[in-house]
């Protein structure tokens, strides 16, 4: 059990002044301060509720949501982030809706947000499309509230898109301070992100990309593996080598799984579609050559067989450090035998590790709360305790 | 900021009983005093939220939403009026319902309603249709609370049927009433209801009929344009024809789009589709003859071709009052160049009131709330006060 | 109205600490007391609800609701039972979410369940599947809860499965109670279960098997009438039979409707299919054999023709007792010329019943209300006690 008092005067500690009426998108923009209060928040939350003490700081309100890939662990975890800080969620289905009708995003942006405090996201099906699609959005509504269309400003949470996926990425690093007992104990530990078969293809970057944007920041040695061919975007790589330098930290990319997990501390592995296909594919697709998409398809697919060794398996887990690198990954993942003939990870590996992995999983709604919570108190450390002092049941309790 | 006290001031003069436990289809079943008790209830609501006023008067409670067409922006207006009345939103959506499996609607009505407060629907695809199936659930749910059946009897809110689309036709009112700083401003001013070209085709009239049945009530002078063939339903022009008589004000009907916006105050402009083509149409899918409606369908798209030139185009503009009339839409708009090649409105005209456009938009929510609130409360000013008494922050703010 | 004080004082007398923490399936999993206690709580939230009484006892908090067959009034009956409580719906689309990319039912339970209370599941299509599905996420949960993923243990409510449909049958024992002034007033009545013809096909047996299986226990004549052919599930006769016995009630079948209609006072007729076709259709469904459950189908369809005559006609009711037996069905029945050309229940029977039918659904979401409390209260008459002393008002009124 965490200890509130302390999450609070550690976050009194924290400068996340610029997070206050603002939209969290990729973590690098984010200052470490404002990294470290994200964290804090979300477990002093997770505190509260654990506590059977209610954090509704909205009374009604509306959280739109807009899945352009499908989800069930987001959509949930959006869900019930915002259910626990009072909003009510309202998807927009883009398939419902007059959307198809040509409407510009500027225009459908305000019209869904007259009574919105939060919009959540997901887009990350082509390179270049999300992150800008949410820029968009979030330019419309700060103009329309600037203009007095609006009487609030919905704040934008990024649920992935083709650059960054933070909600998972800052649920991840909450995972692994809580098992590492602190932040301070990353310093020096030996995380590897590491590209791993799966029959599927064409799946997003972005997790992979947001774990050496954030880990890097941490003092680790962050290592980024996988076949020739798989690069990721190079300016994430970029942040990746920046953040290695300023935190005394490490980041290297190989083509060798074994080498990479040689004496790992943490092993992500996870299957990705190569950036360039990934722009090729967004090319395809704005040409609406739809046979040209099946067309690499194939081809990706074809590739990922070319790789089937790119696996976790209980063999690749005796190098890592102890032969008990802690595993993790976002879920789904494609198991070996259960749901895939050959996949990412091997069963045994996978339920040696179940708990752990739902645990890593179970951050993420208290991330999204907590991003949302920044984004509308100057002051979070006040009202957090607030909360606390006001002492609403969540579940009415026998007396 | 509208004064909170004035309004309720206003209001305590108005006699909005028979409002009281009924449904809000038609504007013009509603005497002057509600239309106006409508516009103080959405303003006073509007002021409260403001101010971060909550104004939930449920507890608990569902608002049942069926939309028989696409819609973003009347769904979202639902979904905020009812969120910030406090009432849960259930979807009835039809294709993963029993309604398939040939269920009454007077059963669905009550099926659905036995914890409903309120029940939304849109039903504007087929003339003689949605009107009438809005007044068969009517029937049904105060028969079944008058049995006993429901504990309390759910009240209806049209969101847009074949005749008339009232939630829309208050918002605009009341868009126009802000704009001209009062309801007795509007005496004498023009508005032209104007047809537009659009490539789409089979558009409701409602929009139309409902601004001719509503403005004429308020001295304005209210001009009907379209080409021929486009004639709306006759018994709506001879509502506008009584009202524009009994407030002093005019109506008239032509076919010349430019003497219609000469001098004009106010131009709405919007395609729809012909009023007997919609009858035709109605007639063909009771007779399950698809076919004959695709080739109705190529009719109308290549009849509305012919009028490409009825478009609210610069030139158009220009001879407006002093060329600066307010130009008006329900949007989404088809816009010339940007959201359709040729379209009702030119891209420079729409970004020109692109604010006043969204603004329009903005009253809708509150315009339904009010609907809500007006057939929950015997004395709705009271209940405003009580509210603001009550000052439930809608947001926690730090202390 | 019921007295609210008799039921808690009543409910006091009650065992219901099986409950408590614990899921509802089948009804004959619960115990005497625990049934009472279920109808005792439904009437107790009823009364509080039509005096204007909030019955919320969570703040915040998901209900998550999974549907895998079409359902209208089911859906409805939850989210009110939800909503009346203070839980918003969260529904698991398994079209948009990521099962279809193989999740396992465990991981996918779990993920879902971070902020759950409560899970409503409806699976009734395929013999030993439905139930089963449901035991697989309230084991996945308990273990997720045991090993601190998720704070809280969601409470399933089973909402049909291919067995039993307990609130259905529940909402229907105590319409019956109300109908016949009191459960003590049931022992000996005529209860008849009987098939009746439907156009559609392969309707689940459980509605039939959750009236015997229920109503058994309550000194009542049960009488199971199909044609041959028709049979239900041996192990649920079993435990009809063995009520039957326990409350010196009857249990029979027979494959002469005449004979079951004879002085009964209570007839329930409904199609449903033969149990051994369900059978084979899971099979062939296991086996991706479309052809062959078409085939089926179309054979389940012509014997089912074989047997238009089973129908409750006016001619029939006339045997029961005094021409006046008691008509229940869970809607929507299929009324010969109305909503079929031949169906299950004349249309003069069934109008004459409409409000009986009625106000027999309307004790659905209050059953679902109550297995919700039953599973979050070790003392539920003490939290009744403290709502109504709470006297929160459901909806404001003018003071």
């Amino acid at each position: 059990m965490t200890d509130f008092n302390k999450l609070v005067e550690e976050l009194k500690e924290l400068d996340s002044q610029g997070m206050f009426g603002e939209d969290f998108l990729q973590t690098w923009e984010k200052s470490d301060d404002e990294i470290a209060a994200t964290l804090a928040v979300a477990d002093a939350l997770r505190d509260l509720r654990e506590r059977n003490i209610s954090t509704k700081v909205f009374d009604s309100g509306l959280a739109v949501s807009i899945f352009r890939d499908n989800s069930t662990r987001t959509r949930f975890s959006f869900s019930s982030a915002c259910n626990m800080l009072g909003l009510a969620i309202q998807d927009l289905d883009e398939s419902k809706s007059q959307i198809a009708h040509g409407e510009t995003v500027r225009e459908t942006a305000t019209m869904i947000s007259f009574m919105a405090d939060v919009i959540g996201i997901r887009d990350d099906m082509y390179i270049g499309k999300g992150d800008a699609y949410m820029r968009e959005v979030i330019e419309a509504v700060r103009d329309s509230h600037k203009e007095g269309i609006l009487e609030q400003r919905p704040n934008l949470v990024d649920l992935q898109d083709d650059i960054d996926h933070p909600t998972q990425a800052l649920a991840d690093l909450n995972h692994i301070i809580h098992e590492f007992g602190g932040v301070e104990n990353l310093k020096g530990k030996k995380i590897v992100m590491s590209w791993a078969y799966s029959p599927s293809y064409g799946k997003p970057l972005s997790v992979a990309q947001g774990i050496i944007g954030l880990m890097t920041r941490y003092g680790m040695d962050v290592v980024l593996a996988h076949p020739e061919g798989y690069e990721v975007m190079p300016e994430v790589e970029e942040i990746a080598k920046k953040y290695a330098a300023e935190s005394g930290g490490k980041y290297s990319r190989t083509n060798d799984m074994k080498e990479a997990f040689t004496d790992a501390d943490v092993v992500y592995c996870k299957s990705w579609a190569p950036f360039k296909a990934m722009e090729e594919r967004t090319e395809l697709y704005g040409n609406g050559d739809f046979d040209g998409i099946d067309k690499l398809e194939q081809e990706l697919l074809e590739q990922n067989a070319n790789h089937k060794d790119w696996a976790c398996t209980e063999e690749m887990m005796e190098v890592t450090k102890d032969g008990k690198a802690l595993y993790m990954h976002p879920l789904p993942a494609d198991i070996t035998g259960v749901s895939a003939d050959e996949g990412e990870v091997d069963a045994t590996v996978f339920d040696r590790y179940r708990k752990e992995l739902y645990m890593e999983a179970s951050y993420k709604p208290y991330v999204i709360a907590s991003m949302i919570f920044l984004s509308k108190f100057k002051d979070p450390a006040k009202v957090l305790k607030e909360l606390e002092a006001r002492g609403t049941e969540r579940r009415l309790t026998e007396k």
